[in-house]
């Protein structure tokens, strides 16, 4: 029986694309699998704009767009007003984002804006080298996850607001201003870097830089470059991106906070070499590394509970109390391997996030603690926000209890009732969406 | 048994104005039922206000209780003497409002408010004829809920305060500057429009629109009225108060995120163009279609997975397995039609949030997930928070699990044990309070 | 086999400081059972602080200090030219408070300061009178407390970060402006007090109070005294740092929101006749007895629901349902009585947050909405935020309601399964880090 789904699974996935083929509009791995909804040419407009043709026509000079939409969009020719491109000696208009013809407007791309930036669209893609996560990559590996085509499209849309950082630059340098001053300010970051599980803004306005941010920040020069000597407290650019670098993965430690690392490894060396390089802008430098001691001293007391609490869920799943167990999950599209080799999700996984809605409610409690309070108790202590890093390994400390609570009733319950497929198997994740996406 | 206790809430419900009725003195259907604590005077000062009378005597012009004032409350003169009520060329002094005799003093209502501003009140009044929720409804339907009398006082009053934004008008116009700058600005709702099951306030300052307000707001013209081309970005008075409109019910779509709509029935297709004539303010036309069409697919995703999970208690329900049951839960007072009828709470229920108090657990656990966080997601979306819409239907995607988990557990469990009256019939919600709030 | 125990138990105790002794450099009642970590010597620097020796060496004026710091470190440099201590007659330079020898560097603590400030730290020292919860003892306490030594030490390290508000004074008064126009302002209090179980920044936020300052309060006169009629509304400061005065615990009921408290007590009624004179400041009289009459109602209601859950949790003991049941717990280091006379701990216990580790689940799960969701109900409403005080009332219910459905499954249960042994009694708390931290 389970042979013949596998068959049937497999089946699918190859003549999947000849079956649904026209008029799917996707991008990437799985663009056979999902048509993308109107917001996504917001998102990405590279791959998804389609210019409106349906109002107006005609070809038209940047005083010609100025004069219309003074009266139709006051707001957004206001701000272009103000901005350094209407500022220059040789204004730039309208036209040089948009193009000139109506009906085959143009939503700007980094490579639009790198057209004249070439020097920060360069930094931002160099970014590519250092894998995901980063900026650069955000859409891409976004659209390329295993379990992409598989979540409901709205949500999918949610997720792609944040990740369009690296598909349009107004993401952070809001349109039409597209201030400098303003991306160097945190709150150009917190849009997309707050809540689980990146709680970067709460566990930054927590610091003690945060409350010197919050309490007299708003009157910086923020026309300053993010230099030393130049704020007198750091943000979240000032430290990740220095000197206005939109290369923002060269100090990061791959997955901290995601995976136990090795923080003497060679590359980590350099890495933490380039943070407390950065640190003694203000500190001695001393304080560097006192404070890396102390983070380091927190990974390993968050890593040795949570290993605890896997090894909770290993032994129940040796004990095939997990369910659905990961041989009742439909695989991912084109996850050949898993169709003959299903492999549970306990702890890290490559897929992150989305990869844990398939699967047993235990499982989705333990991803919880380790992607959300854990990353979070990491942030704090990153930040140092020590209130941060308390409060979250406070709700470590409950969940791991839960879920303990959980795993003694599981010994003790037959597993079955609740039909799951009913409710997480259809409709929600999977095969469902993937027809329908 | 069942029919005696039926005779006897029926005998209670008829006799209880009788038996209680010296010196009751709450308002509304349940008037009988409740007395209002000291602080209602506060909330609801129509209605409850009792001037002092120990202390002063005297009747008083303007300027008397200014130089006696300015020594006793300072700051309240001060911010009177900045207010645009002290500075007209005929100042409104104090006795306007409160009345000359000191022992007779009036705490204003909106009809205070309305003799000078008649088309505000006027505005506010309107309202009505769209029902609940609005603004002008607000103290009269939390007064007049099925429960309201079997809640806890001292709760209720904690409700009442938001709810006063029904029965005074420095709700929002801080007195006694009664600033309309400041009703502008959003930080005027967000007092009340906060936390479940409205995060307005994070919702709203994760938007790209909010984040141009925390970066910039505090600067723009807040006297200027909210017109198109006036202010930078739309904040919640933009929106929702358009040219200063106290009316804030007419764009409303009916309990939009607390039910399944119908977005294109004829009134919800007048609402939305309302919507998208506002949105053109600063976005092209199709911005505004595009962005409700995500609304839509993320309400529908929404409710697909509400639906699921109201299907696993609807089933509880058939096999008898939620205790408390609706039979064994007292009956709201003056409910009838329940004591001989006993309705079970899943899913949509007129009397809301507090209604789902004396339920059996996992209901509540549903009432959460729908009344919460999908209400949440639903803020998200239509503020444009992607990364809070995400946020919320994790949180779904957690209480789904959750409740699964535990129907799995209700059908392995003999259902007693924990005495549910002890912990919520009697001493939480229902009769106790009602003969003693 | 249990008795053996307990005299391995005695046993270690009495012979631990002499087999651990060597290196051992902890302070407090504990001192054997710690060992500082580096960053000790930032939040308790008059008992950890060791000055760095390795680079620069040489015994230097302020001016040098300047000039060379200048340009290593210019942040701090710019912050201290605009500090009074910079624009004094006769500025106070480096030396005054770090030394003139750069190998014997000295981290300021409060006793530093106090040398020209005598009359803050002799009110700061005041409070101790009061006994704890205050700034005064925050460190001293946190190290003495009988579960410190068994907390895992990067944990502890967060804690004492707050709790650093008792040794160094640049925990409100940012270094090197040390601004009291700073230390006036919320911001200065939030960085800890905030999340749970003190949500003070949230609840102030959301008063009245709270809002008149986000909307207008960076522009208020900061350099003014706190004192009556400087301020158009009150803030942390100006309600518990009266006039600037460093004594905070004399208006504070003790341990109001975690114990039930008499109001009426000769004691308290003399705190709430000062609280209601602050009130007088800006209200009329009646109000600050309507507001503690709302309080005290709300408080009632409040404990008349967790005493309901308590009734729950020492059936459940008194059935032995409890696991690990207290006679399992190992005791706390010199606990002598525990040994003997285990003790559960559910409601008000001495050691509080960090004694409720070692304890079952359910016990903990009433400490979550004891010592969280309570004292955030109370801090809600204290700060006059209805929304607040309402949120924490439904997350209190929803606690209720678990922990009675927790308690029906554990009467239905076999108490076995997870080995809490491994997850919490050995990594986590006690015995393990008291000869690790």
């Amino acid at each position: 029986m389970r042979i013949a789904g596998y068959l049937l699974v497999i089946f699918l996935q190859l003549s999947w694309p000849a079956l649904a083929g026209i008029g799917a509009q996707g991008t990437g791995e799985f663009a056979d699998h999902w048509r993308p909804d109107p917001m996504h040419e917001y998102w990405d407009p590279g791959a998804h704009h389609r210019p409106e043709t349906e109002r107006v026509a005609g070809v038209f000079t940047g005083e010609e767009c100025l004069e219309c939409h003074a009266a139709i969009t006051p707001g957004i020719v206001k701000d272009w007003r103000t901005s350094r491109h209407a500022l220059a000696d040789k204004p730039v208009l309208c036209p040089a984002c948009h193009g000139e013809d109506h009906q085959k407007l143009i939503f700007p791309t980094p490579q639009t804006c790198g057209a004249c930036h070439p020097q920060r669209l360069a930094q931002m893609e160099e970014e590519k080298k250092y894998g995901f996560p980063s900026h650069a990559l955000a859409m891409e590996r976004a659209v390329d996850a295993k379990h992409f085509a598989d979540k409901p499209k709205a949500e999918v849309t949610s997720c792609l607001q944040c990740h369009s950082v690296a598909t349009k630059c107004d993401s952070c340098h809001t349109r039409h201003r597209f201030d400098a001053a303003e991306a160097r300010r945190p709150e150009a970051c917190i849009t997309c870097h707050s809540g689980p599980p990146h709680p970067d803004d709460e566990t930054f306005f927590n610091s003690a830089h945060g409350r010197k941010y919050r309490l007299e920040g708003k009157n910086w020069a923020w026309n300053n470059p993010l230099k030393k000597g130049n704020y007198p407290a750091p943000t979240c650019a000032y430290c990740h991106m220095r000197d206005g670098n939109h290369q923002v993965a060269d100090k990061a430690v791959w997955k901290f906070g995601i995976r136990e690392i090795n923080p003497t490894s060679a590359e980590n060396k350099i890495k933490r070499k380039r943070w407390m390089e950065l640190c003694a802008d203000c500190h001695p430098n001393e304080i560097g590394e006192t404070f890396f001691q102390a983070l380091d001293s927190e990974r390993s007391t968050a890593w040795q509970q949570l290993y605890n609490v896997e090894k909770i869920l290993k032994k129940l799943r040796s004990d095939t109390l997990l369910s659905p167990s990961a041989s009742e999950r439909p695989p991912y599209p084109m996850e050949w391997l898993a169709t003959v080799w299903p492999k549970e999700r306990i702890g890290f996984y490559e897929g992150q996030a989305s990869a844990f809605y398939n699967v047993s409610a235990i499982e989705r409690d333990y991803f919880e603690m380790w992607y959300f309070s854990n990353l979070g108790a990491y942030k704090g202590m990153a930040h140092g926000a020590g209130e941060m890093a308390k409060k979250f390994h406070e709700r470590m400390d409950a969940e791991a209890r839960a879920i303990g609570v959980e795993a003694e009733r599981l010994r003790h319950t037959k597993k079955e009732g609740v039909d799951w497929k009913a409710l997480w198997m259809r409709g929600e994740y999977t095969e469902f969406n993937r027809d329908h996406n």
